[in-house]
């Protein structure tokens, strides 16, 4: 079943150490289909080398199994819970990618300081709290995905425009209309992690961009009046 | 048209992911023919892995589109305005390369502090200011570039001997006799970027170079007392 | 003899070049047959490119040689006090990689800030005191093996929870249930190292994480309650 | 003439790119037939892709030219005065690597912190002072070899056991029996500083490693009572 999903989900999980955003078997990507209220995600601790489009697992929304010989990714009640409150999210990427991690390891979010930011993320990636030690000791994975969706209502985010989120001392979801761009998303964080390090380090009073060169740079690559790439040219898919 | 110019800006344009200078479609490379006012620019949004020299987009100097089916880079207007006030260009790039970001970020321009940086750039890379609010929501690319020309000005640089420049909160534009030049000037920039990075942190009150010593560089590899490399050996190309 | 060991322990060497983890020869892996109290190992200074199985050196637990026509490695006496001391360890690697040899060289041991760190090691990875000159000019590598064992009674820390240490001014031994983990938990070491590093100078007052979330993490990795992967499902291996 | 000599400083230059010490062409080795009095270096300005044995040039210790077609390294002069002092010393090499480079424009020497760094070079790789604008504005290159011997001279160092030195503002020089250890040198230097520096941010109270520790490192790899590696047994090579 959904076997064109699974292999979108597969080609989306193979391009995380293609674009270096994994070591071993740390990180796990998903897709759903809507219609079918069901999502397909990497199985747990399976090597990417050794990985097939038949090895990844349907769970519900519940993140409970329907179809798969493998145990899901341990990560599984997260991406349930992101896929129930983030109703136009398509797929979802997690990864333990390393400048992410810093970050979230820090504790601190990732202020826009640059228009590679402002290209992909509308304003400051979020980092959440840390989850009590309730949480951790009870149903933890689904509590960081309760952590994750606290955070963007907290900050009155929307998922459609900040598709990242940094889970503290842990590290980075990221999502979008479907794997592939969730994965996408996973890697401009990861640069754009990368490179505000290094900017806070050359000037630790950095401001953020203005809100007219984010919305500059966002809005030329979303919404109905971008204009950047081929796909809103008049008879051009 | 333009057939041999379209076939160097596109081997150019390929240069830039081979070189480690770009993530997905964040970069871009036009060269110019000067005879007949028309430059070559890469289209927008096409991935590297795809592009084909016949998908490159001949642009006028006011960045109309001459012939091509795709739509050429968003940055397109910035390269127009650099070809219309630096005459003796031939070849612009422009990338996101993560160290240049860095500094662009931070506001800062690249101090000489060594050998090779003097190689290439005759003083310290500049950095342009913030564009203002009325700037970013105007003629934004066009105004991009005319910050860059501004810049220039106020500091009474050369676009001959300084062939790079940080947009302020954006990224690095480089340039040359012609497109590959403009690339490798783009790789000069973004290891001098690295490296000054780790010597400013090793010694935060580092000075710049000599004048001697830039001069020495520079000179020993750029005008007609040049004495690196092949080119300028009796008999030789 | 222990041709299968040779063959383990040779694949287990052949993935330090492989996972980054060293230059020229800067490494060894060895692994134990604990039943005949002798274990197997790289041979001194030969490049990973020229390595065969066969060149593999069988010592016993005082580091004397066996069989094999290659000098072992000069750590070898390291890695006897190790297998005499820890009598769980399978195998043993040795490497100079660059982000734990900084840790190393600075004297600090790797606080836990981040999940992926509690995911492998079950508290800091602890580095030892310098060996006295005495210590150094007298039978030094074993002396090395005595400092780590010291700093695990020291520290009362178990080499099966925490399966790495730092040698200060020198750089990581790291172990596991056999050769091929050792290298495992070599690399995941080199990973927090890097990760560790940029999040203290992100936030120099960064605190480790809660007892609770290093629970959460190393146990849904270790141990009967593990449910990370597909080892521990009912009918699978 | 010289065809194995050639063919050894052939394959030491095609090193640099594998080991990741140049970009385009920014280094050169050199190799020495003292019985000859004569050298051989790499053509200025060639890049590696293109480099043949037989492009390599033959020149005398006043770096004047014997045989070849095209222009020696430019800095040649540089190489020739550390073979007239050096005397010892079989082979050159001179990079810009991007974690020496920084030190050298910081005008820092790499302080001994580590096993690696004492496994290599016998304590601090020193720095030397600035050249002064009359040594920049005359023979610049020979000037920069005058510049390296008198550092060796006020630091009493010798150019057995420290094989390296930083050029202020400008970068390495390392060398060795041979091309191809002179190339290994400057890999090692380049490891080591980058180590250095992560380590001087971990701790920058950090002090060197102490003599007993240099010692021991440096003699187990050096000298007639090394034993690192199969070259010291009775019967091998």
């Amino acid at each position: 079943m959904l076997e064109d999903l699974k292999r979108q989900v597969y080609e989306a999980n193979m391009q995380l150490p293609r674009l270096g955003l994994v070591n071993f078997t740390w990180g796990n990507v998903s897709g759903i289909d809507r219609g079918k209220g069901l999502f397909v995600i990497k199985p747990s601790g399976v090597p990417y080398e050794k990985l097939k489009p038949s090895d990844l697992v349907v769970v519900d929304l519940n993140g409970k199994v329907i179809e798969g010989d493998l145990r899901p990714s341990s990560d599984t009640p997260t991406h349930a819970v992101l896929y129930r409150h983030f109703l136009k999210v398509g797929g979802i990427t997690h990864t333990h990618s390393p400048w992410a991690v810093s970050y979230a390891a820090a504790g601190r979010g990732i202020p826009v300081l640059n228009t590679t930011h402002a290209d992909t993320f509308y304003g400051e990636v979020p980092v959440t709290r840390n989850l009590t030690a309730n949480e951790i000791q009870g149903d933890y994975e689904k509590n960081t995905g309760k952590v994750i969706i606290d955070t963007f209502k907290k900050q009155h985010l929307s998922p459609a425009a900040m598709k990242a989120v940094l889970v503290n001392q842990h590290g980075p979801f990221t999502w979008g209309k479907n794997a592939s761009e969730s994965v996408y998303n996973a890697k401009v964080l990861e640069v754009i992690a990368e490179m505000n390090y290094h900017t806070l380090l050359l000037n630790p009073a950095i401001k953020p961009v203005s809100p007219q060169l984010l919305n500059k740079h966002y809005l030329r690559k979303h919404g109905k009046n971008a204009y950047y790439g081929q796909k809103n040219r008049l008879g051009k898919k």
